[in-house]
C-alpha cells in the first residue's frame, strides 16, 4: 500500500461530512494523523469517544498546526469565519479545501481569509445522507460518488501540484474528480440538489399544515410516494439555510422556471389536457433511464440511507 | 394453510399491480384459479410465457366468468369501460374491486357499470415501483403496505360480508386495510401521492429543459437530491395522465396551498431571511421523524427498488 498522500489532516467541523472525510481517509490511508476542530463542546465530547481523532480542539489555529491538509466542513456562510479563525495556525504550502455545496461567495471568503503562503483548492463531493452530527459518519459515503473541484485561475506549477494531490486524496477515497468553473458549479447543484431540497421541505411543511388531513394520515400512507421527500427534507436545517443564502441567484433563476411549469402543468390538469400531461410524464421517463444506462443509480441508493455507525 | 379465500380470481388489467396482487395472491394461497384480461397482444404473449395466470384473455366478460373476486387493474380513466366490458360475464354474488389511485369518479363509473347482484367495493393498495408491465410484478409488492378499502354506504349483512372477504384477501397478501370515505382518501392522495409525482414530473422536465446545463451533468450530478425524484417521475404516464385527470379538483388545491408556501419560500431566499427559512427546515424534520417512529420507513424502501422478476 502507498504511503499517506498527506502526513497530517484537519477537519473543522465534524458533522456528517467532516467524520465521513475523516473515516474514509483513515480506512484508506490517505493521511496519517487526524486532528478535528468543531464549536461544539457536545460534539468534541462525542468525537472523543468515537476515538477516530489523533486530536481534537475547540480551536482551528490549533488542528490545523503543521497539517497538510485542511478540510473545511462546515455550513457554506460560515466558511469565511473558520477559515480565518483557522489562519493564524497554517503552515506554509498547506492545501485548504472545504466540502460546501455552494462554491461563489464561500470560496471567495476562504481565499481572502488563507494566507497566500498556501493552496486555496475549494471542493465539493456530491453525497450525503439526511443523518447529521460527528457520529452520522461513514467510510463509504464518497465510494463512486462524484467530487467536483473548482480550482482558481492558476497555472504556477505549485498550485497545480496542490490540485493533483487533493484529487489524489480524494480518488483514494473512492470518489471520481472533476474539475469545474465556479459558476457553473453552482448552476449545475443549483439544479440537481439545491431546487430538489427547496421543493421537498416545501411539499412536507405544506402537508403538515393542512387542515382535513392529519400528520399521522400523512405518514401513514407516506408510501405512495411522499416518503422520498419526507427523506430529502429531514436534511440539516442549518446546512442548508446556508445554501439557499448562497447560492440565491442560480436558486431563484431555477425556481423560476420550475415554477413556470408547474403552472403549464397547473393549467393542463384543470382543462383536462390528457395529451399534454401524458406527452410530458414520457419525456421525463428518458431522463431516469439515462441515469440508470450511466450506472449512476445503484440497487440501494447512497442518499437516504440510515449509516449511522454502532 | 386455510382455503382460498376466493375459488377464482380474474384480473383485468395485468401492469405492474396486476401482476403482483395475481403473484401475491398465488404465493399467500388466498386464491384457487386466476384468469387474466389484457387488452394489449404483447402483454397476453408475456403473461402466457410468464406462466402465472390459469387463462389469458382479450376479453374481460371471458375472463370474469365463474369468478368470485373480480380485481380491475387498469388505469382510473379506464374504470368504467373495462367494467362495462365485464359486466356480461360476471357472476352474481362477485366481488368486484379495483387498484385505482382515485377513488371519486372511477368508483362512481364502477357502481354504474356493474350488475346490482354483483358486491361492487373500491379498493387501492398504496404500494408501487417506477416499473410497468406484466414482468415488473413480484409477490412482495403488497407486505406491510396499507390497502385503503372505500365501501359504498350500504349496511346490508350480504354487502358487509364481501367487505370483509375482501378485508381477508388482502390481509393474507400481508397488507394492512383500512376503510375510508370516497373523498377523504381522494384528499389525502393527493398529498401523499398525486402532488409528489406532479412535483417530480415538472422537475425532471424543467431540468431536462435547461440551457447551460447539459442532461448529462444533471445524470451525473443527481445524488445531490434530484436522482429521487427521476425514481418517481419515470412512473407509468398513462396511470398518472389518469390520476390528474379523475382527482382534479384535490391535486389542484394541494397545488395551489403549496404553491403558496413555495413562492414564501421563495421571498425568504430573496430577501435573504435566513431565520425563517431555518425553522421550516426545522419544522419539517419532526415528520420524517413521526413516518419512522411508525415503521412506515424500512431500511430498503419498497418504493423505487428494481423489483424485475427474472
Amino acid at each position: 500500500m502507498a504511503g499517506p498522500t498527506f502526513g497530517k489532516m484537519a477537519v473543522i467541523g465534524c458533522g456528517l461530512i467532516g467524520s465521513s472525510v475523516i473515516r474514509a481517509a483513515r480506512a484508506s490511508g490517505a493521511v496519517g494523523a487526524v486532528a478535528v476542530a468543531d464549536a461544539s463542546e457536545s460534539a468534541r465530547k462525542l468525537i472523543v469517544e468515537l476515538g477516530y481523532a489523533d486530536s481534537v480542539h475547540a480551536d482551528p489555529a490549533e488542528a490545523v498546526k503543521d497539517a497538510d491538509l485542511v478540510v473545511l466542513c462546515v455550513p457554506v456562510m460560515a466558511m469565511g469565519e473558520a477559515a480565518a479563525a483557522a489562519a493564524p495556525g497554517l503552515k506554509p504550502g498547506a492545501i485548504v479545501t472545504d466540502v460546501g455545496s455552494v462554491k461563489g461567495a464561500p470560496a471567495e471568503a476562504l481565499a481572502a481569509a488563507v494566507p497566500q503562503s498556501c493552496f486555496v483548492v475549494p471542493g465539493h463531493p456530491i453525497a450525503g445522507t439526511e443523518q447529521s452530527g460527528p457520529d452520522a459518519g461513514f467510510a463509504e459515503l464518497f465510494q463512486n460518488r462524484w467530487v467536483i473541484l473548482t480550482p482558481q485561475a492558476r497555472t504556477d506549477a505549485p498550485y497545480l501540484e496542490a490540485v493533483d494531490r487533493l484529487t489524489e486524496f480524494w480518488t483514494r477515497l473512492g470518489s471520481n474528480v472533476e474539475l469545474m468553473d465556479v459558476a457553473h458549479h453552482d448552476l449545475v447543484l443549483a439544479v440537481t440538489s439545491h431546487l430538489p431540497h427547496l421543493i421537498a421541505y416545501t411539499i412536507v411543511g405544506a402537508a403538515a399544515d393542512l387542515e382535513g388531513v392529519t400528520r399521522g394520515e400523512v405518514m401513514k400512507y407516506s408510501a405512495g410516494g411522499f416518503r422520498d421527500f419526507t427523506r430529502i427534507a429531514a436534511s440539516d436545517p442549518t446546512m442548508w439555510r446556508d445554501v439557499f443564502l448562497a447560492n440565491k441567484d442560480a436558486v431563484l433563476e431555477i425556481l423560476g422556471r420550475f415554477t413556470e411549469d408547474l403552472q403549464a402543468m397547473s393549467r393542463a390538469i384543470r382543462w383536462g389536457e390528457g395529451d399534454k400531461l401524458h406527452e410530458h410524464f414520457s419525456r421525463t421517463r428518458d431522463i431516469r433511464r439515462g441515469i440508470i444506462a450511466a450506472g449512476q443509480e445503484s440497487a440501494e441508493p447512497n442518499f437516504g440511507r440510515d449509516h449511522r455507525q454502532p
